[in-house]
């Protein structure tokens, strides 16, 4: 090893300050290569320095430069100041917030671009971030971050940046999607969670994705991107799937109806609202389709109708294919620092379509209390059904748009009626506006 | 006017060489407005111009630059050199070889990034615009040349640049899907001709959408994307939907199947295929479910699973909004010359799953004569209906994956025996591989 140090190893090419002694291994005919540097080494971490290493030659064929990999962090190896002063560019695949967070903003005012899958850091401290990358015009690319392979990020930030997003309809969570398609096969929640488990698509504390939290971060990138203001995970109102009843999932199969669990970014007249939550979907809804761990985006606009992207949600090597994607697009100087945020002001109080399910003793005037109730809201009915006799009987029905607090109102004195014998549950509908 | 001249009009700006008078009205806070040359002022063209203007504004607010029309082209107005002069960047919408392939040439020669829709150009002398575009180091963006509304350009040329995609199936034809969504309802093929016309998705003369080479042309350009090899319109087989009867389309519908034209373009063993051709579609398949004139299209890779994009696939307003989103590509710098080709063999014979339609007098003897003559090429059937008695029985066949080149041999025997009442009918079948 000493005696072949002096022919294989330690000159630093003159290309760049940056460059490192030995990485300069892999390069061709092109430039110098491309330093990357790795933070965090885990599933995605280790699918990415494969991925690279495999699609180097290529990449190097089409773009001059040959990415390497100059350097990897993880908890027990590697120094964070040095891995950043011999990277081109640092890709962040720890998870988390700190020291992610720490380490990116370090790169970025060191004048390095980043690319990130972390949807926690980005729903939580976007704005620090753009913010950052702005003030130092450094680039900041994070396609891994939302649907997997699904390229939405790139589509918003770049096809449709002149485009007037009016709304982002997305199933952004493969294991609840996993699970609400099992259960719409007969399984019961527990027993689709537990094949979720055994499959690899749901993890041992599910409750991240169950809860709705981990499609309400994915759902706040998004419609930062489409919409330009500030969307916290705080600021996302969302609603899981635990609460679900096989009652629902037969009504929706009977009706043709998908019960999906679906993330809405919308604008609307004076602001936007973000929300995540179970609904049914009529049948011709493009997302109404999208069957076990996959993830799909509706992005509707005046100018383009409705386009639809889908695809795996998750998947090692499939987020790892997007970080790669987005490493390329920084080489290849496809992307530009963000924008400057607007400021527009976020409704939490929105009108749906709502089912509206209630276990009543059928006496007489059961009816008649129940419309009341809405009607003193203003909740208008456009389907009733109701299943069973006498104290076991069913009211099913579908009410026209109308706002949620409304919805509320009329609902919880619903509960308070003597004849509805267990509490009574809602769901949303989403209907089609398009085709 | 003559008065007013000097303080309205004729100095020219000193932020470039090819800055023009008269045009600075719309720039505002930031650098110069950036010119667009339009050539081309039909349908498409003036949706653009339109489109342009009321998104200034939010383009020069993330970008800086106001885009403005600095020049328009059209058969009776207009100087195309002065137009280039003064331009930034030309958009090509006239359609047509001549003269867009002259005017793109001499855009690029002069230094200039072009936008063009024109897929008729990009399949026939693509090679000849991707070469000059890599000489002159301008860029060369046509998202509108395919699928409409639908990223499927950019996502391939940007987002999976360094994906390896093996097989791409498109839906690239609005006009061809609207007519069989119309036969799948039950219109003959001469109805739901003249009601795509009656709507719009039709023109007059419809021979180059049903006969398939619209899609063979978008097919082209898609190919040449994902695989990086040159392919020209003409090595593209095409078959079209005039041929359907309303048994295919009744035979679908009993088994679930979708019948579309379907655009292949995939790596194989050796080399590439690209082909367009009706195709019976699984139900489960991505494809299935787009109706009326929607395009789609699914790319496949190791690495991704496969990635479904849709939208509308065409409408002046779609297209004219793909070609401001590549505007604004090349005005943030997004966008690379194209590499230099590969070149791969293309490959005629590739196999297929196929559905085949025998119209035949039962006597003894005929099952055992089809399947011989079958087995003599080694096609093997998956599943047989014979259906009717006598005199008019019909024989339908789905067989396993086999080369076209063998089906053909069989099916020409087939169509010698006596006992074939009417030419044999193919069509070929693909089966979901995925989900």
């Amino acid at each position: 090893m000493s005696a072949d140090a002096g022919a294989g190893g330690a000159t630093a090419r003159g290309d760049g300050a940056t460059a490192r002694a030995g990485d300069a291994a892999g390069g061709g005919t092109g430039g110098a290569p491309f330093q990357v540097g790795l933070l965090g080494h885990g599933t995605v971490g280790g699918a990415f320095a494969k991925l690279l290493e495999e699609r180097a030659d290529e990449i190097e064929r089409f773009n001059g430069r040959r990415p390497v990999i100059s350097g990897v962090l993880t908890r027990t190896r590697g120094d964070f100041q040095e891995i950043l002063a011999g990277a081109d560019l640092l890709v962040e695949l720890m998870g988390g917030i700190e020291p992610a967070r720490e380490h990116l903003l370090t790169a970025m005012r060191a004048g390095k671009d980043v690319v990130s899958a972390n949807k926690q850091l980005l729903s939580q401290h976007g704005e620090e971030l753009f913010e950052t990358a702005r003030e130092h015009g450094v680039r900041l690319r994070f396609e891994a971050a939302v649907a997997g392979a699904v390229p939405v990020v790139r589509v918003l930030e770049e096809s449709l940046s002149a485009t007037p997003i009016e709304r982002i309809h997305g199933i952004v969570n493969g294991t609840t999607n996993f699970i609400l398609t099992e259960m719409t096969a007969g399984a019961s929640y527990a027993e689709a969670l537990a094949q979720a488990q055994r499959s690899g698509y749901a993890e041992a504390d599910p409750s991240d994705d169950v809860s709705g939290r981990d499609a309400a971060a994915k759902m706040a990138i998004l419609a930062r991107l489409a919409f330009g203001t500030p969307v916290h995970l705080d600021d996302v109102h969302y609603e899981g799937i635990e609460h679900l009843h096989r009652d629902d999932m037969q009504y929706a199969r009977e009706l043709g109806l998908g019960l999906k669990l679906i993330g809405t970014a919308e604008r609307l007249e004076g602001g936007v609202s973000v929300r995540v939550y179970p609904a049914f979907l009529y049948g011709g809804h493009p997302l109404a389709s999208v069957l076990g761990p996959f993830n799909a985006v509706t992005l509707e606009s005046e100018a383009i109708t409705e386009i639809t992207l889908s695809g795996p949600g998750a998947g090692g090597r499939q987020t790892a294919n997007a970080v790669l994607g987005d490493v390329v697009s920084v080489m290849t100087g496809g992307a530009r620092p963000p924008a400057p945020p607007l400021a527009l002001p976020l409704i939490e109080d929105v009108a749906s379509a709502f089912y509206l399910h209630l276990d009543v003793a059928d006496h007489p005037g059961v009816l008649a209390g129940v419309t009341r109730a809405l009607g003193e809201q203003d909740v208008s009915i456009k389907s009733v059904v109701q299943r069973g006799l006498g104290e076991n009987a069913r009211l099913v029905m579908v009410t026209h748009p109308v706002l949620e607090s409304s919805m509320r109102v009329a609902v919880e004195q619903i509960g308070t009626f003597d004849f509805v014998r267990s509490p009574p549950r809602f769901i949303r509908v989403i209907e089609e506006e398009f085709v």
